[in-house]
């Protein structure tokens, strides 16, 4: 079957790195839904504002790749342990579609480019084609005592790291993302910065306490080193 | 993009009629997920096991249609009242993939076509193309306090009809199951097909209680009556 994109993502991940391993893991990331023009029909989205959260499809875009591999190494499993691609949420599956439940914060119908889904928790690099909205059916989509194999074994909510500045960079920090966005936007992407980076944005896990990483978000670029459980960025 | 089959569905419901309208909400139901060649490789399904339940992507293949509709009439609204159709799980959508999550009850190593996953609560048609299996992840994918829109007063999981059977209608069923399936999987079957008639298997709200339905499961024609909350087997 042929599929189409019938929107995109706007968000603060210009690259793979740093995102959230799972949807709604950095509660506080904002991001934009933006249909294509074919589909920018109000009529389409009633009732969608009544759900306060939906799925999305999307296209595993950047790790599109001519093979799929039986086993792939979890990263939260330390990218060691080899576990089936189907015991997975990996990109490297036979089909490079992606599924996320995401919340739905509002529907904006005024902007120009209309209607617009603004929601929070989004696991998507800037820019990724989705191929499907749904809402999320709490009757049948939340199994709370659902059984989740060698992921119930990892916390995967708790902050991995703590979070420091080198001196003077906090303020320089905040004080690009205020010129760039406005003092009340600066504190929630510092906020939502935080907590991608106690999530250990690494890679793969690694001891290299002299490396300097470096990330992207919301257009400042970002470095850091690691050393033990401590997260400084520089 | 271009998506590939990578199985297909083996159960009970050769024709739409009476395929529940979500997975789960009839969980006698069990079904085979049987792969195509190049996937029957059991290293793609190792740690699969320990999940209780999975996610299924597949083909709305009885749907397709060359144009999407952007308001659709969903059945339990009575099938009058038109919301958007990214409010709904209709398959009239403009990517015809449907989305359910279903229990893993086993995979089965040893038959001729193995691993095939077995599978209960399946809201699919016997042969439904699948293009994907994803684990559900519970930290990730239960969202109890999920606001569920229109569907919230709907209650889903609740029996519109009685069931009852005309003279000799039970024993009939139940000797035409026993002898395709044997007793035990006899009395299964006639549990499911009871589930799935409590549910209200019309496809549309109607009062006709002179009309007389009928539905294939499991391959034996059923045929029924309605009148008021009361679904009689004839």
């Amino acid at each position: 079957m042929e599929i189409l994109p019938i929107a995109h993502i706007e968000c603060d991940f210009d690259s793979k790195f740093g995102i959230p391993r799972q949807s709604g893991v950095v509660k506080e990331l904002t991001a934009r839904i933006v249909f294509a023009h074919e589909f920018r029909n109000p009529e389409a989205f009633r009732e969608l504002d009544g759900f306060s959260h939906i799925w999305l499809l999307w296209d595993f875009s950047e790790t599109h790749k001519d093979k799929w591999s039986p086993t792939v190494r979890p990263p939260r499993l330390g990218g060691n342990k080899r576990v089936g691609v189907f015991a997975t949420r990996s990109p490297f599956r036979p089909n490079a579609i992606g599924l996320s439940v995401v919340r739905l914060v509002s529907i904006d119908f005024d902007c120009a480019d209309a209607p617009v889904l603004v929601v929070e928790g989004a696991d998507l690099m800037n820019g990724t084609p989705i191929y499907d909205v749904k809402p999320y059916l709490p009757y049948a989509d939340s199994i709370p005592d659902a059984v989740g194999g060698f992921t119930d074994a990892i916390q995967q909510n708790q902050p991995l790291l703590d979070v420091c500045y080198a001196d003077g960079a906090e303020e320089r920090l905040a004080s690009l993302y205020a010129d760039k966005f406005g003092a009340d936007e600066a504190r929630r992407k510092i906020m939502a910065l935080e907590q991608i980076l106690s999530n250990d944005p690494r890679p793969h896990y690694q001891h290299d306490a002299s490396r300097v990483y470096g990330m992207t978000f919301a257009g400042i670029d970002i470095h850091f080193v690691v050393s033990e459980n401590k997260i400084t960025v520089i």
